[in-house]
């Protein structure tokens, strides 16, 4: 089971933040500022969205920076996912 | 009686959510984030909208992710259907 | 007397909502739920509309499913009417 | 002294809403809704209008149901009148 | 000293409101509605304004009804004038 | 050092408000209105900005109005500017 | 590891700001305006992005002036950027 994006919408998969702080304390996940690094997990096939042509910049397995209040998240056999539009994704951490 | 969808719209069924939880506790229809998942009922034919080419790229049948706060909810026969734009279908299940 | 809607927009009628509740109760009007459902009365020359060209698709008798909050009442010899462009017509059904 | 309206607006004179109930009470102005209906006084040229070709619908002796919050309320020599774009114009009375 | 318009600006200068009522009371300024009539004193040269071509439609001493709520006030050596684009004027008083 | 602007921008110096009033009272900063008069220190190259054609029409050196809330303050080497979009200079004064 | 930005995104770094006021005081982080210098770090490729076609003008070492609350910051390996579309990059400075 698996999620195929329409246009030009990207599904991400959060990267883990690091769950201890420098002094070692292991912060609960509340705590934790958002991370915005992401993995690309599928890539729309892009094409003309919204009446403009868009092509397709990111691959799946993808190291991404993602704007901070962008998309939807979505559950999936109790995996968390978030699909943004490609615009949405600000950098690709090389 | 039957939903023919105008344009780039699309009639989706909600898919029930599972009603117990993990620990096996049934939950009121309430206490329940409202599913994303929805089956596609009736496929719009696309064409101009807006002043804009749109191609329809979900079938009937298709099982679909939408965005959380899309669409309109509509009542038909006692069976509740929610009509979106194509453009707040996430992503197809597959 | 009769309206002759501009551009892409259409006339509706309400369609009366089922007055008696399941159980048999008589609802007054104030505590039914707005009904969506409506018949076309009357439907514009379409064309180009706001930069647009615009193809009317519905047709004078067909019901429809209209947007919850779109289009403007109007009251012409004590008849109420729903003006509402073609574009906030969801669906029809047959 | 007359308003020659410029692109695609068109000057309106509110008609005057009947002034009894059906039960033959004279309302004070106030109480009464804003009616909706006009008559075309003047009308624009259109031509291109905000990078948009538009062509004028209406004319001058129409009435027409206007759209209630549109248009900018204009006094000329003690008479009042409203000046709205075209497209805020709903439909003919014919 | 004057003030030469960009693109499909207009300068205009209001017209006094009349400042007695019709019972004879003279009004203090603050009391009086603003005037939405002025006098066109100075036009610019239209041209590809925002990717829109917009052809000039006053000319330098018309009198045109502006939009209440548009410009921006301006006052150079001790007169104020008000800046609109011409799209805010509504109609010329012929 | 100096700031180049981009695009369809460009950079205004305030001119000095008059510090004293007709009645020659010397006023504290604070209490006068911020000047919309400028001068203009640096013109953008123009061109394709944000999808449109922009021809650059003020030169430096021009005395300029600019629309009150517009552009960004910026300090430089304690200098202090304002960079506007050239659509926010409402004319030239000459 | 770096940040390679897509579309018409430029990735900044902060110049630091002058830690000391004229009369010597060293002011904590916090009683600083944030600063709107940075140095260019990335420069995305361009191309077509919403529809439109971008030329990039910045490149990586430029010193620039940014929009005040554009952009998204980002931490990659305990060093902070900022991440803008270069449209709103207001000037470079020379």
């Amino acid at each position: 089971m698996k999620l195929v994006p329409l246009g030009d919408r990207v599904v991400l998969k959060q990267l883990e933040a690091e769950e201890t702080t420098k002094s070692g304390i292991v912060l609960p996940g509340q705590a934790q500022e958002k991370p915005q690094q992401a993995e690309v997990i599928a890539v729309g096939p892009g094409g003309v969205v919204d009446g403009k042509e868009v092509k397709m910049e990111v691959a799946v397995g993808d190291k991404v920076i993602y704007s901070k209040y962008a998309g939807t998240e979505v559950k999936l056999e109790n995996e968390e996912y978030i699909v943004v539009k490609q615009g949405d994704i600000l950098a690709v951490i090389k």
